[in-house]
């Protein structure tokens, strides 16, 4: 799944780029617009992260138009990986690739649980 | 009450400078530790802000150590009325003034209601 | 000028509801948009705030669709004042309005100037 | 170096817990300590981040008293890598681990560089 991001002004620290905590803000965006237009229409989450990783690859100066692109790359029993890619959407030039782990979670039961069946099914689509 | 504002990197913005929305959350910072070492000792707070305002007097810019002083200049039966004032804590340059308006609120029966009394007691003192 | 406002997961706190200083970036994306789109063409701001004000009306929760409105209410020499209304999408019901006072500023010079006159020309048709 | 992480109210998300991406400020938080009061006295930093990882390990809720330590663990000719733990100041609870990889950078020259001598020796003493 691709889509334009809506970048910020204050997204971009001192130097004129975006700064780097913002690349998890920007995964996050697509984890948030993928399950709610992909997988299961609730803007609440039933999973937690458990690890996110950010590559740097080149610059994203203000006024870039960037796009970034969410896929399923693994899934396992209570976890899944999500791998994302951001460019620059003029020449798809790389800016930031990374991935987070996510694992399927009861916040009632404060407990870890197996991805429900529906949303197994439906991630590899994504 | 004043102390000593912990700024953080991506508060700066690309021209160098803290951008005005951060102030808000300076604000924010004054008022939660106003709240819990002065007030109440919880870190929740059952007020919501009616309005904020802020003037930028001089720029904060990467480096200069600042302060933020905090004071209750009204109260209400309902409401009252927190100012600020943030300044360079090297010459007491001015870098910003504001005020909020905060309404004591019950989150249960989502209504305002009138200042605890031994909130609007101890608010004058600071 | 009005548009749909990209909100994000983590502008919301710990209540649900939109964090008051993200208000602030909300008007911030508003002027960026109507300077590039209707005004100037460039990212770069040639102005300074004199002053933000925030008045919150309504909760906007997780999930709302935000829209916000841009609008010049005031144009003076070296000043001009935009007024910006945030609403549900759905209903139209009223969720922050404010106001921020920008003063037309050289950066080399570090110095406030009279607005542009092409800048001026444009502005009341914001 | 350790030292304890000033939290502010809009780091924590719908949840009470501190939002993901906010790891990565704090992990900044540290960078910038260590270079102004171990390595170099400037607040700005002449080299780029290659890589970041987050490893989430428990929740921090609001209230909850953190406290970071960042330790080089690996110096090479032009990069190096930190390594970050935040805990529960109360506790020793690990509440996430990470680490970044640094590139020492010519912003002028816009090309990495290797060390300069003077930080290489000090990183280890971090």
């Amino acid at each position: 799944m691709r889509f334009p991001l809506a970048t910020r002004y204050n997204d971009y620290d001192t130097k004129g780029h975006v700064n780097n905590a913002v690349f998890l803000t920007y995964f996050e965006m697509a984890r948030e617009r993928a399950w709610v237009e992909r997988l299961e229409g609730s803007a609440d989450f039933p999973f937690i992260l458990a690890e996110a990783t950010v590559q740097y690859r080149s610059e994203a100066m203000i006024g870039d138009p960037l796009e970034i692109e969410i896929t399923t790359t693994e899934v396992r029993t209570k976890a899944w990986v999500w791998s994302y890619t951001i460019r620059d959407a003029r020449d798809g030039r790389v800016v930031a690739e990374g991935r987070t782990v996510q694992v399927a979670y009861d916040y009632e039961k404060k407990a870890t649980i197996a991805i429900p069946p529906d949303i197994a099914a439906r991630l590899p689509s994504l």
